[in-house]
């Protein structure tokens, strides 16, 4: 099976004009076959500061609603997008930026949690592998802006790192996927203070023991659970490090590789 | 050799939602492969101005400042792209949108005529027929916003009537092109004031003899003249006439079709 890197950056590498570049550069430079997925970083609630658009909260989360949704689709699938892409371009990486809506890249549904109206925010239904699979196989590598669309018409606001794990998840039937999460640490530590003391492989009896133990820090917990259930729906490795570290991360120099299972 | 259609349409359709929407359901509806180019319309003025962004003015033309570049970006290639690529995904239309920048659609330069910085506008080096090309044999549809780059990170703003031209121009060699252009009117009209006046076929000679006669309508003269350089570039005919009408166009039923020469 043909090796295919889906990789996904957030909001501190998108917001940081230098980090983006170095990252850019590294990611162009990859031989392999790879999918892009982008958070969306600052710039969008800037700019509805900006507009004075009034921020509607439900239990704490700010809610996507129309004008919102215009802002978020403005600054993700326009500024930002483009923006990447034509920093990919800059090194002769074929990039092609797409929404959620593109290609019926990625169909969702708006979000109902019983009586909550959670505005224009979109929980996943399907991947379009076949589309992203015309797109690799003709050399171009996607780059995708966390947006995604109904069906219907209607665009939605969708997490980045669900986009990442869910293409992810549908390439692997197609491809040998690794899924790698770009993050503040460079990897799973043993110790939060400790640079270095990244977990360099990390398997499922392994991580059972280092949460018994509770030397896995609180907020890692939901990242490599979601990580795991991804190994468990095809996804052959998932990746946590460094964005600028990308080239050592994908070649296990760097960061912490998650698998199922150690060959002892 | 394959038949396909480029149709552009200005900020006119694009600014309207009801119009919007009945443009694209019988775009949606055509069989041929084909290209849609939008141009960008009143929300990127109205965005500058909520955002009070000073605007440069050089011979009374606006200049594309390093501000307003992002504004542009924001609205043609995210909001409206997106828009139009939800909306035709409604209808089933496999549309994919995409910038001069994605897949290297359309690599361009930042114009320089003589002293006068126009700003980052973009006048357009080469169409990459070979990435529309692979789209189109996947089936999908792509919808084009009025960016481009350099090829060297740098987004630019190009005319949206340029960009469907160099496509079409660019196609020629690969499909039997048709090129058309939506604007207010039913096509080239005898009498300005009669929408009845249609010339249903244009070609060069007839096109000399109307001039001649004083017939054309001063505001048609530069887009006639485009229309048949387009021809001379290898485009099979131009259509001019009213978007809604777009079914009837292609079928020359209504509009203005300008070819080269009648067959007498």
């Amino acid at each position: 099976m043909q090796e295919l890197l889906v990789v996904k950056i957030g909001g501190n590498i998108v917001d940081d004009e230098q980090r983006l570049g170095a990252f850019l550069e590294g990611f162009a430079l990859l031989p392999q076959p790879r999918i892009l997925v982008h958070g969306g970083g600052k710039l969008a609630t800037e700019l509805a500061e900006r507009l004075q658009l009034p921020q509607t909260m439900v239990d704490g989360r700010r809610i996507t609603d129309r004008d919102t949704l215009k802002v978020v689709t403005m600054v993700y699938a326009g500024l930002i997008n483009k923006t990447i892409v034509a920093g990919l371009q800059r090194h002769a990486c074929a990039a092609i930026g797409l929404s959620g809506a593109d290609g019926n890249t990625i169909r969702a549904h708006k979000r109902l949690a019983g009586n909550i109206d959670y505005g224009y925010a979109g929980d996943i239904d399907e991947v379009n592998g076949r589309f992203l699979a015309h797109q690799l196989q003709g050399g171009y590598i996607p780059v995708i802006a966390p947006i995604t669309h109904d069906g219907k018409g209607q665009l939605l606001n969708t997490n980045a790192d669900t986009i990442a794990q869910e293409i992810a998840k549908a390439m692997s039937s197609l491809f040998d996927t690794t899924l790698v999460y770009c993050f503040e640490k460079p990897g799973v530590l043993l110790d939060v203070d400790r640079e270095d003391s990244v977990v360099r492989v990390l398997d499922r009896s392994h991580y059972q023991r280092l949460r018994e133990e509770g030397r896995i820090f609180a907020g890692m917990i939901p990242k490599l659970d979601n990580a795991f259930s991804a190994l468990d729906a095809g996804v052959g490795r998932v990746i946590i490090g460094q964005a600028e570290q990308l080239p050592e991360l994908t070649t296990g120099a760097s960061g912490t590789t998650i698998i199922n299972k150690k060959n002892s």
